[in-house]
């Protein structure tokens, strides 16, 4: 063991056991040794009793949140323009947005309020997508690298039904980017890696999806993208694809969609069953964003069927489709948006309960990253210790009510302190 | 014009003229004399050129907001227990919180960090559900009045269907004890008003509500209650009120239902048309409330449909069926909400748009006390200049953009400086 970065922390200390059992330990002890849990005690153990202790007393202790889906690049407009729908929204905010990413710049300036907000925010991991350009691309990864996150980033790809002047030349230019990238960042970071980044099958042609299928397969890497998210959307992938059964097999078809090395798939609210089956079968995670998926008028994912089949799902913030980085936030609005769902569509599925959200952004989303959303021994030292002071209460609240109103009620910063793979970033 | 109280305030000033429009004047002058609105300028004219102005450029300058619907009790348990229903909900978290307010000492504690909330938020007016208890309730109206924000508070009327705790007698008594209150408050505050407040139909027995109809009537106060929120409850009330051709008529039948003093109902998210109908008739005001909506599965409310009649429609935050107390944030959620209805249920009404739920959490519920809600000449001046600082931008935006940010991102505090009826609260 190492005794410089051993430390125990003493708090009310809650985690997920699985989607349905959420452990709360108030006074425990949660011990960490080489970056990774050593377990959560009642009492601390005669072996532990050396190492130093931070006592958060009367404070709660969680893992790390995870954001499985979030554009980088769209930080800086979330929250207006939100009175259209996906693909009218792309056009007039998104793209516009992100060619700005073409100025180095601009980029640092934006993505430095990004960065700065993201390391304050609850998330401790994050699979975020940047832009096509390579330059602004580094530069997100320099400045995650040094907020101390551990993240995927996807240098995005893109090569049709985009406007000129954010679209790479064809399948074969995009893909040597994608190589080009691999090779000037392989190496360079200890906490960010990269992931194949398709944008979506509307603007990939069959080239690019080819060779990104080959580079996929050559470099092992994970793969981002987006899964019917809306009907017009998803009317258009019949069209590019009619070869394809169904949306994700579009992805499927060039490899890109789970097996041995991961895939996440955002949004995923109208997924036909068989695509339902297929994800399954490929363990695809899900990256489930319901404050995106009301903005953007997508609809509400039906996550119930996926827990039920326990399916891999996480949850995103969806920047800037959705406007809260706060995966706290993102855990409250799964269940008021599976209440609609179920009240409005009349389906029978059950709401998502606080424990299956908990769950969802912490090992759920988690896990896509290694052992990592638990407090278990063996799971990466994620932790947070959150800031109740703004939600004083005339009662003594039990652990697990006090975890729920936060849920509920938290900023975005209410952060006291944040450990990531045993570091303390603050 | 009393100089004493005459100011001039500069800033980036937004206002709605109606629902479709909202006014936006960068740069500009809003004046206030003797407690009203003198209008808003581009230039100060030279007549109001020797009133003190507070130079707030470059910050955003909107009207007060008004919260229709609120039950001040509930605010110390807000944001958990929400994995219920509506009835389940009221037996397990609202009845048995209520209940300790039959002990002065803990409503003053918990009512205060209410009041000190609220004071701080974005509202300026407020329309309030305390508890049945006397005392109770005369120390929030107490809280009120130091605070100076302007509302209107109910003593809760209710004699059937609640636990033996939290019950009156039967309708006689609860008619005495309504009598008495109005007795020992009158005339004892200068911004505090009663309001009738049965529970709602299913707490209320016939005795009881013919009762509140002549108290009613010789008082001629106005009138807040629930309305159609959900559907078991709404077969509750055709089973307790047979007689009646729908939930609001067995209100209208004691004449509790609007006309010439108005009635505010909370929630409609059912009715039927003929209940629309009865209450564009008799003016009723409509509380929309969305995150109530969706964390009791209640549904979402049609409120296209009330908005295209040019019905009375504001914005309720319903603590503690809904968690958060800003209207800023019930206005990003009535977009949201109204998406979700659409795309789920496919029912065709189009979206709500920004101006829309500015609109209903300005001038839509501030016209329930009065010429309150907007900027225009002769308007109650209540104002708000919001604090942006914790959402930088690495662009120069539009101050559209800057009001519609806003809504999505800003916290429940984030006002530097509040003025309600041409006072300075802070």
């Amino acid at each position: 063991m190492n005794r410089d970065t051993a430390r125990v922390i003493k708090g009310d200390i809650c985690y997920s056991k699985d989607k349905n059992n959420l452990a709360i330990v108030p006074d425990g002890y949660l011990v960490c040794e080489d970056g990774r849990s050593a377990g959560v005690f009642d009492r601390l153990p005669q072996s532990y009793q050396e190492i130093p202790l931070e006592d958060y007393s009367g404070k709660l202790v969680v893992p790390g949140l995870t954001d499985l889906h979030i554009h980088a690049p769209q930080y800086a407009f979330r929250g207006f323009k939100m009175d259209l729908e996906l693909l009218e929204w792309l056009n007039t905010s998104a793209f516009p947005e992100e060619a700005r990413y073409a100025d180095p710049e601009y980029a640092r300036k934006a993505y430095s309020l990004f960065v700065d907000d993201l390391r304050k925010s609850p998330t401790t991991r994050a699979c975020l997508f940047a832009t096509l350009h390579l330059p602004a691309t580094e530069i997100l990864m320099d400045l995650l690298e040094e907020s101390g996150l551990v993240t995927f980033v996807g240098k995005v790809s893109m090569d049709r039904n985009c406007p000129d002047y954010l679209r790479e030349e064809d399948g074969d230019a995009a893909a040597r980017a994608v190589l080009d990238w691999l090779e000037e960042t392989a190496g360079a970071y200890r906490h960010v890696r990269p992931i194949l980044t398709p944008r979506f099958i509307p603007a990939c042609s069959d080239r690019l999806m080819e060779r990104l299928g080959e580079i996929q397969r050559e470099h092992r890497l994970p793969v981002q993208s987006h899964l019917s998210e809306n009907p017009e959307e998803i009317a258009w992938v019949r069209q590019l694809a009619p070869w394809s059964q169904f949306y994700g097999d579009a992805y499927d078809h060039f490899g890109l969609f789970g097996g041995e090395v991961p895939t996440i798939m955002a949004h995923c609210v109208h997924c036909p069953s068989q695509e339902v089956e297929r994800m399954r079968e490929k363990g695809v995670y899900i990256a489930h964003c319901p404050q995106s998926n009301s903005n953007l008028a997508s609809g509400a994912a039906p996550v119930r069927l996926f827990l039920d089949q326990d399916m891999r799902v996480g949850l995103g913030s969806d920047i800037a489709g959705g406007t809260v980085l706060s995966i706290f936030r993102a855990m409250a609005e799964a269940i008021q948006v599976s209440k609609l769902r179920g009240r409005l569509t009349g389906d029978g599925l059950k709401p998502l309960t606080m424990e299956e959200v908990f769950y969802m952004g912490t090992l759920g989303g988690g896990s896509f990253f290694g052992k990592v959303g638990s407090f278990e021994a063996g799971y990466e030292f994620d932790a947070l210790v959150l800031d109740e002071s703004r939600i004083p209460h005339p009662q003594k609240l039990t652990v697990r009510e006090r975890l729920e109103r936060y849920l509920y009620l938290s900023g975005e910063d209410w952060i006291l302190h944040k450990y990531v793979q045993g570091r303390k970033l603050f």
